[in-house]
C-alpha cells in the first residue's frame, strides 16, 4: 500500500538513473534564471539556443505559403484563392497534397512521404554529384530526433562509446546519457581555429579501448556548433580513413550546411568526400548523415522537419530502423512539406523565385555581417578572445576568468563560466549558456551566444556585453589587464 | 580495419537488442505485403491503422482556417484575407500567434507554449470539474511520443514490470521492449465483453513478483484498442483501488475520449474518478494521462499534436520529464496549435460555430453507424463473433479457425491468424493486423480493423469480407457449420 514513507514508482528515487544522469545546458540553470526573470519584466535577449524566429527572422513566404495551403486545402476551390496566393504555391500545394494522401492529418510512411524523400535524394545528387537512394533517407521531427534513433540503435550499454567533439552540442551527451552508452571526448584545438588533432584522437581511441570501452561511433559537427569552424576536405577525408581503420560509424551532423561566413571552405558533405575517396573506404564506412529545416536561412525550429540518410548500412539494418520508427508511428507531415521545399526550392524563372532569392539572400548576408560584428566585438574585450564564426550560428569566445572569479565562484558553489554568465545574465539579459555546458578543457572557460539578434540590435548587444564585462573585470581583476592572474588556456 | 569478414557497428548482428526485439504489428507483415500489392497496382483499404483521413475524412474546416493563417501570418495584412477566412478564425490565429512568440516557425518551451497548455488545463477543469495545473501538463507530438517519455522514465531494467492489457496496442509492448522493460500481460475478458477481472489482475500481480519483476506501473486504454470497450466508473474506481494498494503508477490511454458510441457509458476521466475518490486515494496514486488530436472527429494524425497531464508527481520528477523533453527542443509548433483548438473548439454564437457543430456531428454520428454496420456484418459471418464497439475506432472480431486452417498455416509457417489476414488480404485488399499483434490468449484469434472505411463502402467491404470468410471456410471447414473441428474458444 501507498503512502506511510513508501517510495512510490514515479518518486525521483525510483526513475530511471540514465533519465537521472541526462544533463541539457541549452535549456538548463541559465535557461531558467532567464525564464524567471522574464517572468519579472526583464527584458531577455535569449541567445541560448539558435532558434531564428524568436529573435524576430521572418519566415520565407514561398514554403509558408505553400504549407498554409496544405493545411487548408479547400482553399484551393476558392475563386479567391489567387488573390492573396501565387500560382506557383498554388501549383506547389497540388503537387504535396498529391503526394501524401489523406493531406496533412493523415499519418505517413513512418519513413515519411516516399515523394519527398525522392526530393530529397534529388537534392543530395545534386549536391554531391552522386546518385541517392530515397529508401535509405529516413524523414524525421527534426535532426535531433533522428540523431537519438540511430544512437539508441548503436548502444548496448556503457561498454559501448561513441566519439563526441569537445565542446560539443549537448544533444550528444544528453542522448548518450539517456541511452546508457559512454561518450569517449576528443577536444577540438581551440589554437587550431577549432580544429582536429587526429594524433591526439587516436590516442584517446586507445586508452578508451584500454579501460574496456567499445569504441563504435565518431559524431562530427560540419560546420562546427557550438564552434563554427568549417572543416575542410582533407580533414573529413582524414576523419573517414580514421573512421575505416577503426571501424566507426560516422555520424555526420550537418544541419548547418547552408550556413556559411567565408569562402575559403564551402561546406563539403562527408557522403561527397566519401564516394570521391573509392573503395574500399567508399563501400565500406558506414555513415549516417543528418540535417534540418531548423537552420540555414530557412530556421523553420517549430515545424520539427528534418531527415537522415544512411550510407553503407545493410538492409538488416535499415529495416530494424524504419521498425523503431513505426512506435511513433510518422513524423509530423507539415515538417515533411517544409523538408521537400527546403530542397527544392522555386527555381529561376518561377513567380516566386525572386522574391525567395531576395529574402534568403538578405537573411545569409546579415548573419554574415553579424558573425563579424559579434566576433570583433568579443576580441575587443578584456580577456575575451574568440575565434571568427566560420559557419553555423554561433560564437564561442573564451573568457580568460581571473582567479579571484574563480574563487568567487567556488565561494557562490557554481562553475566559474555559470557564475560569469549568470552574472551577465543579471546585468545585462543577455541569456548565454556556459562553455561547461558543451564541455571544454580543465580551467578554460567559454560561453556560447548565437549570432542571431536582429541585426540593428547587434551594437548596442556587444557594448552591453563590453561595459559588463569591463566592470567585472575590475571587481575581479582590478589590477588593470595584468596577466598574472589569468587562468591559463 | 574494415571488411575481411569483421563486423560493422551497424550490422544486424552488433545492434542494441532492445531495437532488435521491438514487434510493431501494426505496421509489420501484413502492412508491408499491402504496400507491396499496392505498388502492384492493387487496390488496398488500409484498415490497420486509425488514421482517418487517410480513408477519406475531410478535415475539420475552422482549427484548419486558423492553422493555415498561423503558418502564413503575412496574411493577417492582406486587404483580401476576409474574402477567404472567416473572422473568427483571422481573430483565433491572431490570439495563437500572440501566445507563440516567433510563430510557429520558433521552438517554443520543450513543453509546450505556456498559453496552450493553460487551454488545456481550462478544458480539463470543465471535463472533471476539478482545477488542472498548466505547469503539470505537457505537450507532445502525438500521444505516442508522451507515452514513450513516461515509460523511459519509469523502466530501469528488465526487473521492472508494467501491467498492460492483453489484447493491448503494440506501442505499449514496442517501447517496454526498446526501453528493456518487462511487459506483464493482464486478460481481458472476451466474454465479459472485454472486462477487467481483478482476482485475475491480482494474481498476474503476485506470480510476476514471485519471479523478481518488480511491478511498477498499469497502463489502461479506455475506450479500448483495439477491443473498443468503454470502462465502466465502477471499474475505473477499482483500478485506482488497485494501483493504490500495489503502488502502481496508472498510464491512463484516454485518446479516444471524443469516440464513443453507446449512451450508457459515457467517458469518465481515471482523473475524475480519482479526485471523485477522495484522500488518501486521490492524493497518493500517481497518474499521467494521455490525450492527442490524432483521433476523436479530429483525427489530424499527420499533424503530431498530443499532451499528458502529471497528477500526485512530486515535482523533481516533473522537472526530470522536462529536462528529458529538452533533448529534442520542443514539440512541433502547429501540432500544439491544434491541441489548443481541440480542447477550445468554437462556442455557439461564434461565426464558425454552426459549421463546426455539423461538420464535427456528421463524423461522429457516421463513426457510430460504422460501429454497428461491422459488428454486425463481422457477427454475421460462419465462424466469427464480434463485441460491439462502443468507443474508440476498432473493431476486434474472434475468428474460429478450423483445425485444418490451424494445421495449414503452420505448414506455411505462419501463425495461423497471419495467415488468415493474408489470405483476406491477396483475396479482398483488406488490410487488416492479426490478433497476434495485441496478444491474445491461446488458442484464441482475432483480427483488427479499423471501422473508418467511408460509410458508402462499409456494406460492400462487410460483403466481400463474408464471401471470403465463406470461401476460407469451405475450404478449410468442410464439412460446413458444425462445432466439432474449431479451435477451443
Amino acid at each position: 500500500m501507498v503512502g506511510g514513507g513508501v517510495r512510490k514508482p514515479l518518486d525521483y528515487e525510483e526513475l530511471n538513473e540514465n533519465v537521472k544522469k541526462v544533463q541539457y545546458a541549452v535549456r538548463g540553470e541559465l535557461y531558467l534564471r532567464a525564464s524567471e526573470l522574464q517572468k519579472e519584466g526583464k527584458k531577455i535577449i535569449f541567445t541560448n539556443v539558435g532558434n531564428p524566429h524568436a529573435l524576430g527572422q521572418k519566415p520565407l513566404t514561398f514554403p509558408r505559403q505553400v504549407v498554409a495551403l496544405c493545411q487548408a486545402p479547400f482553399l484551393l476551390d476558392d475563386p479567391n484563392v489567387g488573390l492573396i496566393f501565387p500560382a506557383d504555391a498554388i501549383a506547389r500545394a497540388k503537387h504535396y497534397l498529391s503526394l501524401a494522401p489523406g493531406g496533412l492529418g493523415a499519418y505517413s510512411d513512418s519513413r515519411g512521404i516516399p515523394g519527398v524523400r525522392k526530393e530529397v535524394a534529388e537534392f543530395i545528387q545534386r549536391r554531391d554529384g552522386y546518385p541517392s537512394d530515397p529508401e535509405l533517407i529516413y524523414l524525421t521531427d527534426g535532426a535531433s530526433k533522428g540523431v537519438m534513433q540511430m544512437l539508441n540503435a548503436i548502444i548496448r550499454s556503457d561498454r559501448d562509446g561513441i566519439l563526441v567533439p569537445v565542446p560539443q552540442y549537448p544533444l550528444y551527451s544528453a542522448a548518450i546519457s539517456l541511452f546508457g552508452g559512454s561518450l569517449v571526448p576528443y577536444y577540438l584545438e581551440e589554437e587550431a581555429n577549432w580544429g582536429l588533432d587526429f594524433a591526439n584522437i587516436r590516442q584517446t581511441v586507445t586508452e578508451a579501448r584500454s579501460k574496456g570501452i567499445t569504441v563504435r561511433a565518431m559524431v562530427i559537427i560540419n560546420p562546427g556548433n557550438p564552434t563554427g569552424q568549417c572543416l575542410s576536405e582533407g580533414t573529413i577525408r582524414e576523419l573517414l580513413s580514421f573512421c575505416y581503420r577503426e571501424n566507426l560509424v560516422l555520424l555526420a551532423d550537418e544541419v548547418y550546411q547552408q550556413n556559411i561566413y567565408q569562402d575559403e571552405r564551402p561546406f563539403i558533405s562527408a557522403r561527397k568526400v566519401l564516394f570521391d575517396m573509392g573503395p574500399p573506404t567508399s563501400r565500406e564506412v558506414q555513415l549516417v548523415s543528418f540535417h534540418t529545416v531548423s537552420k540555414g536561412y530557412w530556421g523553420e525550429c517549430g515545424q520539427r522537419g528534418g531527415y537522415f540518410e544512411m550510407t553503407n548500412l545493410p538492409p538488416k539494418t535499415v529495416d530494424e530502423i524504419y521498425k523503431v520508427a513505426s512506435i511513433a508511428l510518422s513524423p509530423n507531415v507539415p515538417g515533411q512539406i517544409f523538408m521537400g521545399l527546403m530542397v527544392n526550392p522555386p527555381k529561376p524563372g518561377d513567380i516566386s523565385y525572386m522574391k525567395y532569392a531576395a529574402e534568403s539572400k538578405a537573411i545569409l548576408e546579415s548573419l554574415r555581417r553579424r558573425a563579424h560584428i559579434m566576433t570583433d566585438g568579443f576580441n575587443n574585450c578584456r580577456n575575451v578572445v574568440c575565434n571568427f564564426t566560420e559557419g553555423a550560428m554561433y560564437s564561442f569566445p573564451q573568457i580568460r576568468l581571473p582567479q579571484r572569479a574563480i574563487d568567487a565562484a567556488q565561494s557562490a558553489g557554481k562553475a566559474a563560466d555559470v557564475f560569469y554568465c549568470l552574472k551577465l545574465l543579471e546585468a545585462t539579459g543577455i541569456s548565454t549558456v556556459p562553455g561547461s555546458g558543451f564541455g571544454q578543457k580543465e580551467g578554460v572557460f567559454h560561453l556560447r551566444t548565437t549570432i542571431l539578434p536582429a541585426e540593428e540590435d547587434m551594437p548596442a548587444i556587444m557594448s552591453s556585453f563590453k561595459k559588463f564585462n569591463d566592470s567585472f573585470m575590475d571587481q575581479y581583476d582590478g589590477y588593470g589587464g595584468g596577466g598574472s592572474s589569468y587562468s591559463r588556456m
